[in-house]
Formats: structure tokens, C-alpha cells, sequence
């Protein structure tokens, strides 16, 4: 029953935080195309994995279980900030004057400022169990490498952190939240690996990426028995971990009485996108009435627009060619992507789950210009009171339009986006922004077009 | 009913928001002296307030009432992030291998990421029904003047906030944040006051004071009829605002089925402090069982020793001499303390109500130095995954003390303390003490001296 003093916040107790994970591979008609082996392109065997990865994360990645049990231990952790609140947005509704009900998912309350926490908890609860004694991961706008940091210290495990040059340059204060937890960090590409001196032989000024921070990442876990090597997004067990977030926001919706038209998430590698939007798809994928007509849009930055534009087709995870090709929608894994706040979206690929489901036709993506995002995150900001992170505001400028959309139309839809995280570390791009000095970063048509067509030469997947 | 199942937060819900604010000063058998007007030297008629405050705040300044019924339009509001929760520190017990149970109080969950939004809002919401245009106000680390700006902005007032000179040039997304809201921003002292002018002709390399900066507030809340001056901690009102937190943590200890031993709080001008305590002492003042061995604690920075040191006299709230004269603790008004990171503690005076508190042996002060502070901070991020502020941290260090002490007296003791802030826009301070770096500023001896004993030549307040 609704009234007019319907909460604003749509609370769970800590006895409602889901106790299982949700396995969307498992309920696909057709699986995605498995991961191959780069010397063999075969499909890779799981022992292959083992060098950087502990064993039960290399099960969750290839299991076909439907839901898997979150331990006692981690259900204890996330505890201390889950459930996050669903949050109506009345603010944000008065100011657009719409008629849609709008909600967000508040992952930005997290210890660690996101969502990635969600993963990294479990990733290092796992690895402890196996005896390993250090994670090493990269990171871009720093997000994962903060999220990680945290839990090897929770699980008191080392980590070591490479973060993209062009970031450790500019956020200063993210590299001391790093070291507030204990962790080592090193600026990417660094001399401490074979990938990174390559990258510096050739480029000595590089200011990085994500690509070329994974390969050092993986070659310094490979290279060292004592040390797994650890990944923020893109993995079927990565996704899994975040599937948390929706399945709370599932039960919260339930709470409210309504059922979403649209849910929204901003996709980079895809693991708050994929760890809200899962759960809500199954119930399409289970063809509830309910979620019939329900539409799933994954939010991009038109400066690295990988899902709207990119080629489906088998890649590399990393820029040296370390890591299994996966099947996915690429830009090509030597691509850099112009430079653009939104660090965290900034990758050449996505999880292999998501560009299936897209093929699939489940989700709709889209692209956004970096002026466009800003815009929205302002407007949310005045109305919400809510400083969200530029990445989480590309699924505010789509619910933004959409609720105006609604608005045109007259119509009265619920749409429900995820706030992956804040952007307290991000206000000199606001700052930027507010004075009118943000650019509109755009790709390079001809270079882009010649990764595409290069890409476009393999053979697609199957 | 406890078990090992207890919750880690203990939460309301929307609609256990108080109801009323708490005035403490009708249950004070000794009320504490009156403000002075400067001129006179008498008792200020509450008229001489009205150019700079609304009506409805002046009355609440001299209420004798018990509480004040919180307005419907307020409790909307807060109900965007209140209740707050209480939590259980079980990550700091372990850590500290103490016997002791902590709860803290988090405020940092604000949307302005301080307890300032509580009373923010409310003296935004009772300016703009007296049909005030725009409010100036001063700011030293920047979260009164965020909280000041969020509110505006929400109540659609203009805002216009003097930052500390030295925080304006060490803080720009501090300021950044500020515009965001859509405040005007000078850094103090300015070129637009007599009383920043009158510093600058004598020292042109001022790096300001929250003493100056608010002269320079009610110079120009003075002289135009459309603006009013707003303060954000000192004066009854503000301290009756943040009641709304001790009201909570009350009912929370409740739910947790605990009474605290021990409660503390960190104190500047005391508006933290005031609202979280003040409700537990009332407890005291009314001589329930369980609140009689009760200890009230409130901690100040070594290098701004309002309440261990100074002296309890009648003396200005600001540098040029502009405000009413206040009974209270102070270093003197023209005092400048030694730089430090808790530019939010550091100011020369403190509450009239918690010095009196402090005068009639109910409140217990205490100070730290900068060291011992951070060190204490790096303790509670690394337990309990929140980066606090640095003034919220000087409440942790003695949290931390007092269930040191537990533990070597064998004591189960309850030790509830406030955590007033986040310390997000603080990590170069936090980088600093990471490297090795951060000084111990301490107090000129001979200088303070000289302060302390002017102050004691005046006649004390009766």
C-alpha cells in the first residue's frame, strides 16, 4: 500500500542481505562462447587458470550452478554497509516535473565508495582460504584498487596495486586512500615488469590504461607462486559476486510495490551493471508478466563506446596479450581510448556475459558525450544532494532522459538506475565542469576505424 | 535480548526521526550567563540580534521550553539520511583486543558527509519563511560551508560563505564542492569587508582565521536587508538542531539493550559534541539509574586548548568584535592557534551551554596532539573501513583510550562516541602522516600566556 509518506529510503534489515549469488549463465539458452587459450585457441582448461587465479574462483567462473552460497564470513563483512538503501528519487523527479517514479540503487555508501567492494571482499576471502599471502590487481579511476586495498587489509593479505600513470598523477589522494589500507602501489606502466619496460622502451611518456595495467598486474601474479592476481570486472565470477546489489534491489522494489519499466546501469567492464541488472533480467529470462515489457539499458561514454560500437569478437582482456581471449565486444585490446573522468569506463572490452546478452537483444546500450554526463551528474547532485562519481552518471543522464521521455508521454513508468559510486575524489572534474572547462573528449574516427576494421578481419565467436 | 547474531548497525527507521529538538538549558538549575550586547555591556534584548538572525531562530536562542517540535518540511528532509545508524566498532574491539563494547554514531553519512547538514537545513528552512534572500556565513575545513550550501540550494537561498584563507588555497574541491551547491566563495580575509580589509592593511599574507572569516560573515549579513548571517555551531540554536543525533543514539542504545559508560565527542565550537550528548546528560540530569556513573568526555585538539586551557570569561565570537560578548572557554577572540588539519576544532571559544557543562563538572575535557589523532584515525580506517574526519578523529583517539583502560581494568565497559564526519577531502593530510610527515603543531607558550592572562584580567561571568 502506497501513501504520500511512502519512505523515501527502502531499507532491508541486515538478516535480508541475499545469502546466494546469482549465476545468470545459468539460465542462457545459449552460452556465451568460452574463453580460449591464446596459445592453443582452444578453449582454455581451468588448470590453465590456476597460475593466477585460486581454485574456487576458477569454479564460480565456469560453474552452471544457478545461485551460489555467499560464506558466513563475507555475509559478516557485508554486513557492515549492506544492505544498501534503494533510494526514491523525489528531488530529481521535482526538478524534471515528471510523472515517472524514480529510484536508485545507493552502492556509493559502501566503505570503499562503490560497489567493487562487493567483489573484492569475496576475491581475497577466497584467496586467504587457499593460503595466498598477496593479490596484485591494476586500477583506473581508482575505485577497484581502493575497494581491494581495503579487503586485503581485511583479510590481512598484501596487495599490490599498478594504477594507470594519467590517474596517479591526478588523484594523489586516491594513492593515499590505497596506503591508508596497507597496500603497494606502483604507477602503470612501471619498470618492475617485462609488459610495462615494453610499454616504456617505446612510449616512455605513456600515461597508461587499464589494458597495459592488467598485463603487468597478471605478469607479476604469474611470476610468483605466493601471489594471485585479482580483477575488478569483466568475469563471469566478478559479475557474480555484485549480483548482491540486485538481488536487494529486487526485494526493495517488491517493498515498494512496483516493478521497474526501465533499470539502467553505466557499463565499463560490467560489474555493477551486470551485478544490478542480472537478477531483474532473470525474471524476464523466467518471463514473469511483470518483467515482460521491461527494458535494460547499459549506459556508455561515446569516447570509448565499446558496446554501441565496438566488434563482437574473441580479444584480450589486457594490451601485452597475457590474459585468455575472451568472446566479447571490443575495441581492440592495443586501443586507447581517449582521456575521459570516467576512468572506470575507460576499457576496450566488456564482460563476455553482457555483450551475450546483448547480442541477445536484452540489453539496449547507448552512448553519452562526457558534457552530457556532467550535466545530468549536476542536476542530481542539486536535486538528490548526492556528489555522484562521473561513471554513475552515465546511468543518471539515461534515466534523466528517459523520465523526460515518460514525461512527453505522459506516462507514469518506474525507472531504476545503480549509483555504483560517489565522486568525492572527483570534484576537479566537477570543478572543470561547473567553470566550462570540460572537453568533450571524442575518439579519433580514423584511427577507431581502423581497430574496428582490423577486428572485424577474425573470425566472430560462436 | 543479545546473541552473537547482534547487529553491526543499529538502524530506525524514517519514521523514528525525532520529533522534537532538545534544549538542555531548561533543565540547567544554573543557566548560563547571557550574552552581552558589546556596546552596553548588558544583557542583549533579542531585538539587537534581528539584523542578522530571523525571529524564529532568535527565539529559539532564548527559549526556556524543553523541546521544540521539529517543523514537518524539516523532518522530509532529513528523512533523505536520517535516521543515521549506530554502529558496533567490533572491527576496533578486535583490533584493540578489548572487553569493551564501542558503538559510534556515524554522521559522516551525511549527503554534506557532516552532522552540519542537521542544522543547515533547519536555519535555511526558518530564514527563507521569514523571506530572507541569502545567507553568508564563514567556513574553516569547508563542511559547515558544504552543509550551508547544500541547504541553500535545497531551500532555493542564496549563499555566500568566507573561507579560511589557508583552507580556500589547500582545499579546492572543498570550494569545488561548494559551487556545486551554488554558493559564492571568497576566501577570507577579503577585499569585500571592513573587517577583512582592516587584517589585510596589516597583514597582507593573512591566511585567515574562522575568528576573521566571520566578521567579515556579519559585516555583510549587517549591512544588507536581504542577507542574514548564519553560524554553524556556538550558539544554543545550532547545538538545539543537532539534538536530532543524541536523540537517535539514545533510542538505539535502547534497541542495542545497552546504556554507554562513556560517552565522547570532539569539540571546536561544540555542535557535535552538544547534540549528541546532550540527550544522554539529560538522562544524568534527571537522575536515572543508569545514567548515574555515566562520563561525558569532549576532546580538543592540543594546539586550540579551548576548554583544557582557557579561560571561562565573557569574550567575542569573532576577531573584529562584531557579535555579541558570549560566556565561555576562550583563548581569546584575537587569538590565532597553530595551523592544524582539524581546521574545524580550531577555534578560540566554544558553546556558552558546554561551558557552563564543563564548569559544573559534567562534562570532562581532554586534548590530543595531531599525532596521536591521526595515528588513531589510521587505526579506525583500518578496523572499520571509514576514512573519519580529522576533528571526528580526536573523538576516536579517546574512544580508543578509554577501551585501552577497560581492558587493563578487566572491564566490560560501554564506550559510545560520535563520528561527526568523513574525512574524504582530508587524505593529503592523511598522506602526510602515512609518509612521516605531519607535525605536532603546538601552542607558543609565552603567546597563549599572554592571551590567557588578559582574558583573566577581565571580570568572570556570573
Amino acid at each position: 500500500m502506497k501513501s504520500k509518506q511512502s519512505p523515501n529510503r527502502i531499507l532491508l534489515s541486515e538478516r535480508e542481505i541475499p545469502k546466494k549469488w546469482y549465476n545468470i549463465a545459468a539460465d542462457l539458452e545459449e552460452k556465451p562462447a568460452p574463453p580460449l587459450d591464446p596459445q592453443t585457441r582452444q578453449p582454455i582448461s581451468p588448470d590453465r587458470l590456476s597460475a593466477i587465479f585460486p581454485q574456487s574462483l576458477i569454479e564460480q567462473e565456469v560453474t552452471d550452478k544457478k545461485f551460489v552460497r555467499i560464506p558466513q564470513e563475507l555475509l559478516k563483512v557485508y554486513a557492515k554497509w549492506r544492505p544498501t538503501p534503494l533510494v526514491r528519487a523525489r528531488g530529481l523527479e521535482e526538478l524534471l516535473e515528471t510523472p515517472a517514479h524514480i529510484y536508485f540503487k545507493n552502492e556509493s555508501l559502501s566503505p570503499s565508495g562503490s560497489h567493487k567492494l562487493n567483489t573484492a571482499l569475496a576475491q581475497a576471502y577466497y584467496n586467504k582460504l587457499e593460503g595466498v599471502k598477496r593479490l596484485a590487481t591494476e586500477t583506473g579511476a581508482g575505485q577497484w584498487g581502493t575497494a581491494l586495498s581495503m579487503a586485503c587489509n581485511y583479510f590481512e593479505l598484501g596487495c599490490k596495486v599498478f594504477m594507470v600513470r594519467s590517474s596517479y598523477d591526478q588523484k594523489p589522494y586516491r594513492r593515499a586512500m590505497m596506503q591508508m589500507w596497507g597496500a603497494e602501489i606502483s604507477a602503470s606502466p612501471s619498470e618492475e615488469t617485462n609488459a610495462g619496460k615494453n610499454i616504456l622502451e617505446t612510449h616512455p611518456d605513456s600515461t597508461g590504461s587499464l589494458g597495459i595495467a592488467i598485463s603487468e598486474a597478471v605478469e607479476v601474479a604469474a611470476s610468483d607462486v605466493e601471489t594471485k592476481y585479482s580483477l575488478g570486472s569483466v568475469l563471469n565470477h566478478v559479475l557474480l559476486h555484485q549480483t548482491v546489489i540486485g538481488e536487494e534491489a529486487l526485494k526493495q522494489m517488491e517493498k515498494a510495490g512496483e516493478f521497474p519499466d526501465t533499470i539502467i546501469g553505466c557499463v565499463g567492464g560490467g560489474s555493477n551493471f551486470g551485478g544490478f541488472a542480472f537478477p531483474f533480467i532473470r525474471e524476464k529470462l523466467e518471463e514473469k508478466a511483470r518483467a515482460r515489457n521491461m527494458r535494460v539499458i547499459a549506459v556508455e561514454p561515446s569516447a570509448c563506446p565499446t558496446l554501441t560500437r565496438g566488434v563482437f569478437t574473441y580479444d584480450y582482456g589486457d594490451t601485452a596479450g597475457l590474459t585468455p581471449l575472451l568472446a566479447m565486444h571490443s575495441l581492440g585490446h592495443d586501443y586507447i581510448p581517449p582521456a575521459i573522468h570516467s576512468g572506470g569506463l575507460r576499457y576496450h572490452g566488456v564482460a563476455p556475459l553482457i555483450s551475450s546478452l546483448v547480442n541477445a537483444g536484452l540489453i539496449s546500450p547507448v552512448a553519452y558525450t562526457q558534457n552530457e554526463v556532467f550535466d545530468a551528474a549536476v542536476k542530481f547532485a542539486r536535486s538528490e544532494g548526492i556528489v555522484p562519481a562521473p561513471e554513475s552518471s552515465h546511468a543518471i543522464r539515461a534515466a534523466i532522459d528517459e523520465a523526460l521521455r515518460a514525461k512527453s508521454e505522459g506516462k507514469r513508468e518506474v525507472i531504476v538506475f545503480n549509483l555504483s559510486g560517489h565522486g568525492y575524489f572527483d570534484m576537479g572534474a566537477y570543478d572543470d565542469y561547473l567553470q566550462g572547462h570540460l572537453a568533450d573528449s571524442s575518439v579519433d574516427e580514423e584511427e577507431l576505424q581502423r581497430y574496428l576494421n582490423q577486428l572485424r578481419l577474425q573470425s566472430p565467436p560462436k
